[in-house]
């Protein structure tokens, strides 16, 4: 039992449920009576999304509905409620311009506006993030309430200064297919000698943060609300790689370690832009005090380090994707 | 039994379901293999929407997750069939710059690209057909289907040539709070003697257009369908309309008619702007051959007549607002 436990005579089990139920998210927004909902609780894979029809609708009903829930639990209950809510930003997609969070000013035939940037999502999951925000955005303007949504990049890492005070600490590391992020996959293959397997031409290009980055990112939404009638939107990553890129810096890093390991090519499973103009701005979060922890040789081999330890734990028939977009 | 029925030897119960059950949504495109699906098949109703969570789940749930289920089917056993579905002007909502149909070019810092129009919908059912919106433009981006997306405005009018045939054909007539739209709801009201309430200040200004129209609308978007992976947005009103201007037809009709009727302001029910700049585009039905019928004195006189022959069935409670946005 932990001490918060203890003291507030509750135990965790009453606040484990589904927030789709409408009956248990009202509930936990009513007996908590929160001052912030940081909301993690999404289906949270676009090849998941993708593998067929029943799993996009799962996607958007799971995200869509879910946060619904949150959103009238909170007009209901703690209008005053700051609600900090993990978009991404796979939902501007890849455009021509620069990405702007979450608004643009638009100069169009003599006349200006401020309005949301528009949204080139690249799966049914994207989507469903992108619906939420459109949710997200109209519960703020129509009846007041406050809420940041934070347009999180890729996250790699494995660990934070919480997680190393105690092994049962440790964050999951998903490295297949469908769960699984590109640098930590790149990690899990080269330390199981596998070839990267670059998706395409490997000229995508995405925002990339530390774990570390992302908790104190999160952290700092919370201490600085955003207002009452405002979803602010911050773009949360601290730097962007092409595919191509980390694959040669986990190259690199297997080199630093007296190791080597190969480069492939592989068709790319998505339908993607494999070459593109990226410009992202992320200074929001800079502005209110983020010092990013940039990606750098030494976490790599670190990494490639502790993977080694449970290299026998790896199911490599989960790595290669089988999940097409077409 | 109808003509089609006798010589199909099917019956039209086969083809009668609902489109979030995706064994009937499948089912029915198997087994037509249409060349164009006219998709009308989701609720309808702003207030209907903002009467409360569930309401508001419902409408996102039935009308994004029967959207999905008609994209796959057509992806899965119709690829070449042309999506011609049922939008909302009222997707757009009210910005401070021109509207476009559907997508606007943005130039941004030196750089250009052609964009989705950004969305400020204004209650959660228009927000449900902006997620169709994004849900229909990822489908013909990614699996090259084709689609036309009608961004229709508020239809008024009680007949056309097809339903003066039979009485058995006419149209129905929605004028209470949740389903009616506004000129008709004041042509009742103007019928019955209540006042013609208009909700604040009465600047709001949408796109208007007659139903002969609407129909004709959606036979030109059949008869020049979409390319392949293509998303194409059409405008579809003819006239925009202040709420006041369309109480002050009203009134003028009755005075035509030898009546009289007050015009009276009560509290806006919803969350909008009750004076905004409104400039929305609509050429591209125009350039396939849409004429016109634009709100003339005589369309309301005689619907005014025909409302007459029926007051006695009328329903007087059901016509002002009980649904608040807040």
């Amino acid at each position: 039992m932990a001490a918060w436990e203890r003291e507030s005579g509750r135990s965790i089990e009453a606040f484990v449920g589904d927030l789709c139920d409408p009956t248990f998210s009202e509930r936990i927004v009513r007996e908590t009576l929160p001052d912030a909902i940081i909301h993690y609780g999404e289906q949270p894979s676009a090849p998941y999304s993708m593998i067929d029809r029943a799993h996009a609708v799962f996607s958007q009903r799971n995200n869509v509905e879910g946060n619904l829930n949150i959103l009238y639990a909170i007009k209901e209950h703690v209008p005053d409620c700051h609600l900090v809510k993990l978009g991404t930003m796979g939902e501007y997609g890849t455009p021509n311009i620069d990405i702007e969070e979450g608004y643009i000013e638009i100069e169009h035939k003599g006349r200006k506006d401020t309005l949301p940037f528009p949204k080139l999502p690249g799966s049914m999951y994207h989507l469903s993030k992108v619906h939420d925000s459109h949710n997200i955005h109209f519960a703020c303007r129509i009846w007041d309430l406050r809420a940041t949504d934070l347009n999180q990049g890729v996250v790699y890492g494995i660990e934070t200064e919480q997680t190393r005070m105690h092994p049962d600490l440790m964050t999951r590391f998903d490295y297949d297919e469908v769960f699984g992020t590109v640098l930590n996959r790149f990690c899990l293959q080269a330390v199981i000698g596998q070839p990267l397997t670059v998706y395409g031409k490997g000229g995508q290009t995405r925002g990339f943060l530390n774990i570390r980055d992302t908790l104190r990112c999160v952290e700092l939404a919370c201490l600085n609300p955003a207002a009452r009638g405002e979803m602010r939107v911050f773009n949360q990553f601290t730097e962007t790689f092409t595919v191509t890129e980390l694959a040669r810096v986990v190259k690199t890093a297997m080199q630093e370690r007296g190791g080597n390991v190969e480069i492939a090519s592989v068709p790319d499973p998505r339908v993607e832009a494999e070459e593109h103009y990226y410009n992202p701005r992320a200074q929001k979060l800079l502005d209110l005090g983020l010092e990013p922890n940039l990606l750098s040789d030494e976490l790599v081999v670190s990494t490639l380090g502790l993977l080694e330890q449970y290299r026998d734990r790896v199911i490599p028939g989960s790595i290669l994707p089988h999940t097409h977009w077409k």
